[in-house]
């Protein structure tokens, strides 16, 4: 794969221009700029530069609203619900997460869902936008069908991810993000375009039968991972994100999409709480004693270490070259 | 395995009978005669009469309260703490679901802590309970330490299980109790029991080798089910149930304990959600076209549904006949 070196900045300014010249108004294009940035810094490519073309797609389509002003209802003073006016996530989520937190924060727990909302990202910054203010976050979204129930061979469930992290005061939080399908579609789309086989049990081919091709697999089905324990997991994402939200289930999702290459519609599910109000004083300390017995055990990392290394570094991202191009033509 | 059929009067009696000869009052009786019994009832042998034995020997060593009066402490509204004043789970439960339902009903979401209580059994039921009020339902706990974090050879998780009810009025809710081991501590002990092997994958021996044999992974440890994404999930039900409510990690669990054969000293987290104040009112409606999808699924069964169909029979159950002899002699 050719690649580019890019800076942040340099990333964050491609991004910029492209989203602008696509109907993007200033503060839809600065949250989707710093989300695309954020995957970018953190190593995270199949959430970064990799989604541009798709949400361009559906800006030109006219499916998502590049103008979206989402608006706040919080009527019971523990339930925030965010209309998205049928734009993109990050902006709906940067007006929604305060008033989360701070629910939170009175009241012990609080719960958000997002509507009307196109979600193409990482779930990691929400959850972890709510640990870095020593709340304990969750989320999940879910997507087009692309998984199937375990014991069945019809998609049923999107690759749903669930993420959650836990705040460590002083320390970077734990972070876990992961799609509920043995992989992400991302990490397969990507695979695919790199011409990288996948593992076995991954997912299924168009006939039904196991295979390590990511091309085919993209034509098939996808397994849950753990088999029906974490079909278990995809369901409870499906059920949340959809059911307790209001808002597409998977299938409703693809059934209503007009397949322009960017996201579906669909809801958001999440969970703000305070541990310091449900745990008590002494929880951060308790805590530590727990994550210092984890780290100690050979061959285990906490989650989250990963992507919080890569932040650290200041060098150049390397960028698929074609990407670069194929984004700066949408510029025009 | 020799059987004796009991009806379920004829099992709620027994455990009656032993847990009264052993320092239990009436209330706590009540309390864990219907937990066996509707263990029982459904199917779920490893948690009904199985453990007794267990029960009673914590009650004989004086590490379980067999007179414990639990009480409620509701400062924040959203915020259910309960002290479970040393005794066994369910009377606990008992007192506190009610209150937690009542919350979530009236805000939309709640959550519930258990504290200084033994909880030895499943947790379908208290999900369950919510989910019969039209509620969502979650629940964990965590225990000693027997399974891996995924990549770590050595043991700091419990099995963990989490569960979680879905309602569906005028339906059976979907229920789902699963250990985030591999396999349920009881399920390898049952299978002890009763000389059969396990699925490789389950666990390893006490020098880290893969066995099939429930005796050598109940002498070394377990493995989370689904590799890292399903010990993130164990790690989050040891975070909720230590670290958000106060009580042991289960690393403390064991140092804490007595190993007299009952469960060790932990907490419970359990949350409640309104999908009627969180979804709005059609929520049980789109959940139901979600629900046929699933049901028309060739091969995919909702889960629960074993266990409901089970509960359907007035058929007398097997017992197992040197476990009810046992439990005979634990009368006197």
């Amino acid at each position: 794969m050719m690649t580019i070196p890019l800076t942040l900045n340099e990333i964050a300014q491609l991004a910029r221009e492209a989203l602008a010249a696509n109907g993007c108004d200033q503060q839809n294009t600065d949250a989707l700029v710093r989300t695309i940035t954020t995957a970018e810094r953190d190593g995270s490519a199949s959430h970064g530069l990799f989604r541009l073309p798709g949400y361009i797609a559906s800006l030109r389509s006219g499916k998502v609203n590049g103008r979206a002003a989402p608006t706040i209802t919080n009527d019971l003073a523990a339930v925030i619900k965010v209309d998205g006016d049928n734009g993109y996530a990050p902006l709906a989520l940067e007006m929604g997460v305060p008033v989360l937190a701070a629910a939170a924060k009175t009241l012990g727990i609080a719960v958000m869902t997002i509507t009307h909302s196109y979600h193409f990202a990482a779930l990691w910054p929400e959850v972890e936008a709510l640990a870095e203010q020593g709340l304990i976050g969750l989320a999940c979204v879910c997507y087009k069908p692309v998984v199937v129930p375990a014991g069945g061979i019809e998609p049923l469930f999107g690759t749903n991810p669930l993420a959650y992290a836990w705040p460590r005061p002083g320390e970077m939080p734990v972070v876990i993000d992961m799609a509920t399908a043995a992989m992400a579609l991302g990490e397969i789309q990507v695979a695919a375009r790199d011409g990288q086989a996948v593992p076995l049990g991954t997912g299924l081919d168009e006939h039904g039968a196991e295979t390590t091709d990511p091309n085919e697999i993209l034509k098939g089905v996808l397994l849950p991972f753990g088999g029906y324990k974490g079909s278990g997991i995809a369901l409870l994402v499906e059920l949340l994100s959809a059911g307790a939200v209001g808002e597409n289930f998977s299938f409703e999702a693809a059934a209503g999409d007009n397949n322009d290459g960017g996201p579906a519609r669909g809801g958001q599910f999440m969970l703000a709480i305070s541990p310091e109000l449900v745990g008590g004083s002494g929880w951060a300390d308790h805590c530590e004693t727990f994550f210092q017995r984890y780290e100690a055990i050979n061959g285990a990392r906490l989650p989250g270490l990963r992507r919080h290394n890569n932040r650290q570094s200041t060098d150049p991202r390397q960028i698929n070259a074609a990407l670069v191009e194929r984004i700066r033509d949408l510029c025009g």
